[in-house]
């Protein structure tokens, strides 16, 4: 058992969380004295807007679960419910950090050489203006110090080239901003990255506005499911006969895992007062798994108190 | 040889140009007696502005093959260059459709199924508002009804969820434009798509800004390159011995094609009073054959004059 000292509180309707948790297998059932159901009865849609959730969302499982995070009965919170609420919910529970005014949300990018990049926001924010853009990279910057401990993180602005004279206004802006950023010791600013740079292992906080982030991420989800696809019919349709197939399934089954590098990560919503992390939307029981991993790591490294430092420095 | 009555001119640098011709392997040097050199002695450097391009560009390569698009000589112009230059460049000399402002960038997309969607805009435009959102559209939709004979074209608009509450204010403005659009004839309006869609065979037109559609395929190019690297490691070292590189080899030439589906597509700049296509800058030969090809078709299917007619018709 991994963590044999993590509790973990199951938000959700009584009733149906304990008939969820009978029905586990064996082994399983016996890892449940470390489950405590908190009755919640209410659950938010995935298509309710924000709003409805703020004005009708107080006994949803979101709800009560930030309310234990807030009154300090539980560390961090996960939740893989509809993101507008999440955010809108968490901002109003626990706050944001003093000098920051909307939370992000990042994950980390698997890029070449086993290497890592953090790309916010992801959504949180659309139309970032310049500041937001700033804060992002600070934010993205003390993740990647304080939780993956690089010295000093190499932060780049997405844009739709290196040029200077491209990009919105905003862009252009955030750019200057963040070449006079007063605390050298934040991170080293690259300048532009593309697209393309996300992958390619050089970089450790790719910073932009949440509608073009979750675009990308969104985007790099729906291909990499289109080419485990074709991998898969490329095997199926060019090595027939059983040797083949016997030598080609154990390749075809680590690839499956491999080639799903941005599915299972969980997204952190940075710059609040307190670790709330969002799981997979479509996931199963690993996705989970790496989204309570993703809170204990930012638990362990006091994550909130470290990058509320970032803002009292400058 | 494909398409015999084809003529190419090229333009560069003459003796540059005749240099490279003279080395090329004998097969091919019979060809040449298709081909024109046209001399241009500048070249647009990748690093130059649009508004460099305009004020010094006339006798560069790009200014040479827009002309002589412009003077009829030329049914279609390829460029590998400097995109915002080609436009730059192009939008001055052959000028927009009546009713459009500015030229859009579109490449189709390989989805499942073996199905393509079109997305624009890729870079020409950043900052779009509403009305340009809805040329995009009209634009994307034209070129599926008119090269792909896509009787009528399902067209989405890119945003960060699929609920009317969510977007930037621009793309919900686009929204209820699209939704009222007057020509029923144009396109079957889907709503809002999420990054993820565009691979999933089930769109013909995702519409988005262009500093958006630029980001994610330049990070469809940069994952694709990863997982193509993924995959070759994983038959590395997973498949030793003589038998299993022997078998393993066919396919992994096939993936390498097969996985690189977003890099060699020519891009359509649209909304031009003529063809111009753009092949991609980090391209050889095979990047080259694609744009060719894309503008032949657009040729054969008379795209500028029949996309006019849906300005026209509104």
């Amino acid at each position: 058992m991994e963590h044999p000292d993590l509790e973990l509180t199951l938000f959700g309707p009584h009733q149906q969380v304990i008939a969820e948790l009978s029905r586990l297998p064996q082994p399983l059932a016996a890892a449940t004295s470390r489950l405590v159901v908190s009755d919640a009865p209410l659950s938010i849609a995935q298509t309710s807007s924000a709003a409805w959730a703020l004005r009708h969302g107080q006994t949803s499982s979101m709800a009560c679960m930030l309310r234990s995070l807030k009154d300090g009965e539980a560390a961090a919170g996960v939740s893989a419910g509809n993101t507008a609420a999440l955010v809108a919910l968490s901002r109003r529970s626990l706050g944001t950090l003093p000098g920051v005014s909307r939370p992000a949300i990042s994950t980390a990018i698997p890029a070449r050489h086993g290497r890592r990049c953090y790309l916010l926001d992801l959504g949180a924010n659309v139309d970032s203006p310049a500041h937001r853009l700033v804060d992002f990279a600070v934010m993205g910057a003390a993740m990647a110090q304080c939780v993956d401990e690089v010295a000093l993180p190499k932060v780049a602005l997405l844009n739709v080239g290196a040029e200077a004279t491209k990009g919105s206004a905003s862009v252009r802006e955030a750019d200057r901003l963040l070449r006079e950023y007063p605390d050298a010791s934040a991170f080293a600013y690259q300048g532009y990255a593309e697209g393309g740079d996300l992958f390619d292992g050089g970089l450790d906080v790719v910073v932009c506005d949440g509608f073009v982030g979750n675009a990308v991420l969104k985007a790099s989800e729906g291909l990499t499911r289109m080419l485990v696809e074709r991998v898969q019919m490329a095997f199926e349709s060019r090595l027939s006969g059983r040797l083949a197939s016997l030598l080609a399934k154990p390749v075809l089954r680590y690839l499956k895992q491999e080639l799903n590098p941005v599915r299972y990560n969980g997204a952190s919503l940075l710059g609040l007062q307190g670790i709330v992390v969002k799981s997979h939307g479509g996931t199963q029981a690993e996705g989970f798994y790496y989204a309570i991993q993703r809170a204990l790591s930012e638990v362990e490294h006091n994550l909130p108190a470290r990058m509320a430092a970032r803002w009292q420095r400058r």
